[in-house]
């Protein structure tokens, strides 16, 4: 979910030199709005040679530190505890399976050709760094559809349980807002505040923006709800002029299901790799070649003087890599259980890390929600039990897909006690009262809980006191942390990619003073 | 451009059946808001055995009418004046020929692969006869993006000409909104109108939808600009707190282009088919192999007494079909040039029809738009000049593309009076002004004129009295009338479907009769 630390963390201080490209453009004036240009690091071609990096962890944090690094020079290792790279990065498909820390497995069973993003599943188009490596990669795209008007949001406490659509509730809101201010505009509430013409103007606008009738009120319009679509012949549009009350709409408090398109990470347009989300870590993967170990879990990184030590176990045997420096790009759930020399105050930031309990319940079902529903892609919420159902963006219009009932952090609604078969239980609920008759086409869930998880423990980091970001973000002696917790992108790929370039531009800076 | 005819048009009566499975449907409480079930003809199969068919015109609203005529069983044959099916469903690609009705003619020199839909260029989630159709045809289908936040908007009078993002607009439009009302409603303006409780959901609800900050003012919001992205260690995000004031708001008028995306037609999701909208009539025209003649223009229509006879030209022959009905399924601007047998008020219907000039103006050039200013698809405006530029929603990161600049009727800025190479300058000042520097990397324009182009001379039906559009909906004798004029969804796919599947019901009707 879109994450980020302002309001709770404060910083002092810049790096400085990141966005100088783009800053001059749009000073220049050349570039209203722009997204980031993509980051990378400022090191001459080869300055990485002789010098020895151990990165562990591949999710691609781990990943894009080992890839920018080879490219210049380093003798680079990148060790993976799991079997594949990616980390939250991973697309499950038919035969794959989700191991548990407890030793818990399940094997996803779904139709071939059938896949779910697990993790990471939108690509923001303000996303500059992770859209530079699509393009590097060329790594096909597609549109991620997160906004659907025809989407659903329900509430117990409102409309008998009945499910409305965000259409409605959008331009339902809107259109008593503006009946509101304009009846007050009328009523000179604002005469101080505005000039004659500006308050007829805004009158005007208020009436177009509704859209409000010619006496001032908002009697619900096509933008809302249709009662009859326009046909040919005589079949004319009939708009349903019977609007959400404004008080039902206050009571079901909708507002940050209506507006969560607005937020500037999940704002139209967004984009997924066709086929899965994977397609961007296995590009980093095939290009670093042998330097990426898979099952080769990392048991202990000392400090030498000269460097570090990393330990680690693969095909039953343990090894031991002498280098100049490590960059951790493990969760810090998973450093924390390793033998790692951190002075004091990493440690205790290691060890103070709150992880957060994000999970997905995927589901193979035909696509009931395109054929009766109407249903695109996007999100639909319930304000109570399991929530969102996010539909499909890929292959719209075949006959099954996989189906998300249930992204939301573990804690809510004490799913974190709960086995997975009573998870599905719920997921069935919610997927019940939105399209009423459909939970019985619902098969083999997967749940897919980033807290259980094994080599994860946690799906990315809550909350975290100003002074234990600082530390993580400044290296230990020779080691290095890099993922998105090193982040103000938390929960996103750009986060883990902009720290693993951050923290090699540390590593490089110092090699070359 | 979404063109409904409520307002102007008054109609009484109802055909009624059309929208039975939905209304019963709906009833039940099982779709909520769905889209209209797909439309079909009411026959038996087999009922059209023995009867002779003629329909003249080759877009959808004559492919529909034969296709289901010849799945009936109808020995139908459909003529089409021109080189190809799908009318304005048409996609240019390198080496397609726009011929005007003055003898004009203009090829497409772009590179192979890239192409463009001159005229139908969306389906809307809701024309639920379109989508049924592609599902029967299995059309790959992929997004339409209409909305993206980064677009921009431009007006002249404000900003020194600069443009803004759609994302900066529609925010900062919502947060002045929000601020005033809050401020009534805490000044007690509307006291009268809420109980003490809704009034406080109400101030909090808007200080959400602003979002305002605590002491009720809009400042701003990541929503709408932001001055620096977060990034890694320190860098976090900074919000552009320089909001487009009100009064610049009101001056610049921009509502018409940020509202565009709630138009119940232009609702995300959208989509389009991969690779060109003409997948839809090379479907319909693959499945009725013989059935569909090219090059073959009807010029002349005589009621029989028994039927109908029709002549058409081909290889330079005349030849006349002896029928029992005929579908007139051309644009009402050219059976007007045709010697028809048509009864004084069809005839007089079928004069005045008033035909709007619906153009576009698509360049080849490298994706700037992609690369530099991070739009991916939707429109960007501008208050004068050519408007709007359309950006592809197809190939999204490919090298090069097809940038519409202008989509707009053509007595707008009097282009009606101009040559093409006078077009193309205008056009050419339009992407300067919004995207500088570029004007130099567009190649290879041409001008779509459906007003001026061969057998159309028009794009869409206007405004028309209901007397005349209700006389075009009823058959005059056996001459019967399809097309998007012939209903309420005026310059859509969908219109002309409907109006197919309407007028072969009315024949259908007659023959069980």
């Amino acid at each position: 979910m879109s994450v980020t630390r302002r309001g709770f963390l404060t910083r002092v201080g810049q790096l400085g030199g990141y966005s100088a490209t783009f800053a001059t453009m749009q000073a220049l004036g050349l570039l209203p709005m722009k997204a980031e240009e993509p980051a990378f690091v400022r090191a001459e071609q080869g300055s990485g040679k002789g010098v020895k990096l151990v990165v562990v962890g591949a999710g691609v944090g781990g990943l894009v530190t080992a890839y920018e690094a080879k490219k210049l020079g380093y003798d680079v290792t990148l060790l993976e505890a799991g079997t594949r790279p990616g980390g939250r990065v991973w697309t499950g498909r038919n035969g794959d399976v989700i191991e548990f820390e407890d030793g818990t497995k399940q094997t996803i069973e779904w139709t071939k050709g059938l896949y779910q993003n697990m993790g990471a599943g939108r690509l923001p188009s303000i996303h500059g760094t992770t859209l530079g490596y699509v393009r590097e990669f060329n790594i096909p795209i597609e549109v991620e559809v997160n906004t659907s008007r025809q989407t659903l949001l329900q509430n117990d406490r409102v409309n008998g349980g009945k499910a409305y659509t965000q259409r409605k509730v959008i331009n339902d809101t809107r259109g008593h807002v503006s009946e509101l201010l304009s009846k007050t505009l009328m009523g000179g509430a604002l005469d101080q505040d505005l000039t004659g013409e500006d308050k007829l103007k805004l009158y005007e606008m208020l009436q177009y923006y509704g859209p409000l009738d010619k006496t001032g009120k908002y009697k619900g319009s096509d933008r809302a709800d249709i009662k009859q679509y326009p046909g040919a012949g005589p079949k004319e549009m009939i708009v349903n002029e019977d609007t959400i009350p404004l008080d039902t709409l206050l009571k079901a408090n909708f507002l940050g299901y209506e507006m969560y398109e607005e937020a500037w990470d999940w704002q139209a347009t967004m984009f997924q790799p066709v086929g899965g989300m994977d397609a961007i870590p296995m590009a980093f993967a095939k290009r670093l070649g042998p330097v990426l170990k898979l099952n080769a879990p990392v048991t202990a990184i000392a400090k030498t003087g000269k460097g570090v030590t990393v330990t680690y176990t693969q095909g039953g045997a343990e090894h031991h890599i002498e280098a100049d420096y490590c960059v951790s790009a493990m969760p810090l759930t998973i450093l924390r259980k390793i033998k790692a020399d951190l002075d004091a105050p990493h440690r205790d930031a290691v060890e103070k890390a709150n992880y957060r309990g994000s999970y997905k319940i995927p589901w193979e079902a035909p696509r009931f929600w395109e054929k009766e529903y109407n249903i695109y892609g996007g999100l639909s919420f319930l304000s109570q039990g399991v929530s969102p159902l996010w539909y499909p963006s890929g292959n719209l219009f075949s006959e099954r897909g996989i189906l998300v009932a249930g992204y939301q952090d573990e804690s809510i609604g004490g799913l974190d006690k709960m086995t997975p078969e009573q998870v599905f239980a719920k997921s069935k609920l919610s997927v019940e009262r939105l399209h009423p008759g459909h939970a019985k086409d619902l098969e083999k869930p997967v749940f897919m809980s980033w807290r259980r998880a094994k080599w994860f423990e946690g799906s990315w980091i809550g909350a975290q006191p100003a002074a234990e970001y600082d530390v993580m973000c400044q290296p230990d002696g020779p080691i290095y942390f890099a993922g998105d917790a090193m982040s103000h992108v938390v929960g996103w790929q750009e986060g883990a990619l902009l720290s693993g370039i951050r923290a090699l531009q540390m590593i490089s800076d110092r090699v070359k003073g």
